[in-house]
């Protein structure tokens, strides 16, 4: 017992001993896994320090005064890691500011008639029913996705403008002036976010799609190598380190982080020499890719099963299986490139090639039918055909959004074959 | 051109005539599908004529003044759907404005030393330094996961008491009359959310797991359904309308609303006559059934695949697989019963069952070998065994939440067989 609980004292005084040392590699990680978190971190600090000049240079804060405090403020919730995000977040604040303002004013101008007392009562019941009414306009699917963040900050807005105005007697004058230290807050991130050094949700979803397509195409190169290997020296390989694993994982769970990316991206203006993200079509595709690499989770799991296809088996149709799979992983290669460089690939080529190792496999597949009695061969190469009709059925929807860009018209999306 | 024009404008007229109806019928309808939003509702409504009371009772508005807002703002923020994320985000907004204060006194303390010039320059250079800092920390896995918005408000709080301490001499003051304000607003959120009408993100995640549970069942049944009707007539389902496809779709986007109900569910405290929810173990269990729920997408495929097993085929296997499918379908089914109602179920009388099944169908494959040309019957048996396969781990994983659920031994969790 003691002896435990020794350990156990041992053990923790150890991690608390390696512990800044760790942080310190994570801090180290973080920033080399993506050199534009930093490059963020002092975007905001700078951003901070402009709007803290309000305050801090004397002819400034004589223009604005206690206000600043709004503008501060803005600037610590809107500026957001992507353009995208921070103009959305940017735009909900003002109209939600404006919208408030105004219904504020209005009641404001209805609650004059009445005495002390009654003005009370009636600012109460608004605050209530104001209250209540945009909370449940929250959960509204349409409202959630695009404007939650304004319908908070409307609420906020009207809450402290209404109550306040109770005992202050210029109402007018507090919104105005609130209206123009949120928009010098906006501003500056907006100038942050846009001009400098400018990170980008449509090539961040971009990028991503790539990945995954590479990662899937990857996921299956794994799998046939792992058929390749004669030695079946079956180590428990750890789901983690396991390569086909990695190559799909990013895929499987990519819904949500895709949908907000492409919520962002739609927000984004036109820029650079490209033309604009298509990034519904880049939900679209992410979608297909999530189908896809179900099946390709399907395939993992033939390998892992208890059951193993003989090798005698194995020997016959690995060539063909060996083809099939190659070309896949091929056609989601050739288009990762294509979308990366953003230009047209070849339809035809692709596509034949696809089909002949297909034909090769199911005639390897007829010419054996007594082979598969107990074994895992025909469901892999029925996998693989699935997979194969997929990879196809990709390609066309990548081809639309191919046609989707080309009306763009951008200098380099030339037509290369 | 005229035609085209005058058509767009009539629909768009119609649209708008019908929007008012429709928006009307969509609130209605979010309001039904869960009562408890509507409740939600009621309670920020009343929340803040609460907190409002602070500005229009002049009792309590002498004793606190207009740091009143800051409850108001608190309370906009702070209460959440559920009682755990209203507990995170309050928790998290206290540390925030702790840590914040804290070291915006030392700040001020240190700069105090120096002149007013020099004392600008050193503000601004805290400002910017602290701002690049929590901004980075923020990019931190753990940090994001569980403190982001504390940081938020901790570089909220900071800048705020910073900047404007420039211009006041009374920093403490600032920092205690806010910090009181701001446990106002927590503790009318906390009173709430906890004791009025809680809504617990642990119950979501329970019921989200049972429904899961279900949902592949049914996708199961449905699918040995679509095998069972022998008039193929094939119409063309679109995807929304198609059941096997309505009972996974739910599991395969499950993720990231998983992740943040138990995110939120381990900051409840234990409440009503059960005990503390397992919420790791319900991650666990919706990775799993996710996985499972791959499979399920396979075999969906299998059946909307052009190449259709021939009917001669179908007739041979259709006993043992019907029966296999009605058994996984069966023990997700017992399984998700035995979830709701926080009871064991025999294990033994399941796995028996199931393994009965498994060996028919083997059987019947094995009797039958010639028949596996060409046709899809072997991949479909194979995938419904790794579908019985996965549903037997399922079922062990289950066991070990069981086991979890029963040392917390709260009354109603009797052991039943």
């Amino acid at each position: 017992m003691m002896e435990t609980w020794r350990k156990k004292g041992g053990s923790a005084w150890e991690r608390t001993k390696r512990a800044p040392g760790l942080a310190c590699r994570k801090m180290w990680q973080v920033g080399k896994d993506d050199p534009r978190r930093a490059i963020h971190a002092v975007k905001v600090g700078l951003a901070l320090t402009l709007v803290s000049m309000l305050y801090l240079l004397e002819p400034l804060f004589e223009g604005i005064g206690q206000n600043a405090i709004w503008a501060v403020m803005t600037v610590v919730v809107v500026l957001e890691f992507t353009a995208g995000a921070t103009l959305c977040k940017g735009l909900n604040r003002g109209l939600g500011t404006i919208m408030a303002g105004s219904l504020a004013f209005l009641i404001e101008f209805v609650a004059e008639e009445t005495g002390q007392v009654g003005r009370a009562i009636f600012i109460g019941c608004a605050v209530f029913v104001i209250g209540a009414a945009a909370t449940y306009l929250r959960f509204l699917p349409y409202v959630k996705k695009n404007y939650d963040y304004g319908v908070v900050i409307f609420l906020l807005t009207f809450n402290l403008i209404t109550v306040s105005s109770f005992r202050v007697s210029n109402v007018m004058k507090i919104a105005h002036e609130r209206l123009i230290t949120i928009a010098i807050g906006c501003g500056i991130c907006l100038f942050m976010s846009l001009l400098v050094f400018p990170i980008w949700s449509g090539q961040d979803l971009h990028n991503s799609t790539v990945n995954k397509l590479q990662g899937l195409a990857k996921s299956i190169e794994e799998a046939v190598t792992e058929v390749r290997e004669e030695e079946s020296d079956e180590e428990d390989k750890s789901c983690d380190e396991d390569p086909i694993y990695k190559g799909y994982k990013a895929v499987l769970d990519s819904k949500s982080i895709d949908e907000a990316l492409a919520l962002y991206a739609s927000w984004e203006p036109r820029h650079s020499r490209h033309c604009r993200y298509p990034w519904q079509q880049y939900v679209k595709v992410g979608a297909a890719l999530r189908r896809f690499s179900y099946t390709v989770v399907a395939l993992h799991g033939c390998l892992q099963t208890e059951i193993q296809t003989p090798k005698s088996c194995r020997a016959l149709f690995k060539g063909p299986c060996i083809r099939l799979a190659s070309e896949v992983s091929g056609v989601l290669m050739e288009l990762a490139t294509s979308i990366r460089n953003r230009r047209h690939c070849s339809p035809e080529l692709l596509a034949d090639h696809l089909h002949d190792a297909l034909q090769d496999l199911n005639k390897a597949v007829r010419s054996q039918p007594r082979l598969f009695l107990g074994s895992n061969c025909s469901q892999a190469s029925n996998m693989l055909a699935v997979a194969a009709a997929q990879a196809r059925q990709e390609k066309e929807r990548e081809e639309e959004e191919e046609e989707r860009r080309r009306c763009c018209r951008a200098p380099r999306l030339t037509h290369r074959h």
